[in-house]
């Protein structure tokens, strides 16, 4: 699918993601993200052993939510599927793009100074999209 | 399980409340939601054609996530049951109650404004705590 014009607006602010994966047992487990729109795609960064990582290995398909800074009434729901891909430095680099959003210049600052656990890049690509408010 | 004083006065923030409930195939759906603590229990009111009244019917597992206003990235996630009890005027009647820590005194005109749309309360039971940041 095709985000409009208006929604890409919206999810071109620096807002907080809340990411619904599936856990083995099918129970949904919501994460608050940092994100980025990348084409028809929204791109997260997490490190391999998230939870998160094992639900979508699982089942790949989640539920996410962007709402306005101002006004969470006012938020998207895009849900689809995601894919992990595990390949630290590619996650990193994208990270460093997904953190300028939120801190600006002190964004390789931030990226430099994490932990060495392995990071993967999550791939979420939206199938439906609602907004509301 | 019992909700520690530190999770209890943070829940009691009028802040908004993202849950997670199941789609008849299994796959997440999250809404933004007001809501209020009664006890061991959050309560949120939304209208019976829902569809997480429908989700709610046919799977009773739900995550949510409650956030400090002031820094997203500080937030409870509580998983468990819902239970939707149908009763349209034990719900407003709630309503009331959880509309006043968001418009003060303006709670109740809210809901006398409201349409005759049946209204069911949501009945949240976390078995599982976590805080994060």
């Amino acid at each position: 699918m095709t985000l409009t014009a208006s929604q890409r607006e919206f999810l071109d602010q620096p807002a907080y993601l809340r990411l619904a994966t599936l856990m083995p047992d099918g129970s949904p487990q919501i994460t608050v993200l940092w994100y980025r729109l990348d084409g028809e795609e929204l791109h997260v960064v997490c490190p391999e052993s998230a939870q998160k990582v094992v639900n979508l290995d699982n089942d790949p398909r989640v539920s996410a939510v962007v709402e306005a800074p101002s006004d969470p009434y006012k938020y998207i729901e895009l849900r689809g599927t995601c894919e992990a891909v595990r390949d630290d430095g590619l996650a990193r680099q994208d990270l460093r793009k997904i953190a300028e959003r939120y801190i600006g210049d002190r964004s390789s600052e931030f990226v430099d100074g994490l932990s060495n656990d392995p990071r993967v890049l999550l791939r979420i690509t939206p199938t439906k999209v609602r907004s509301y408010g």
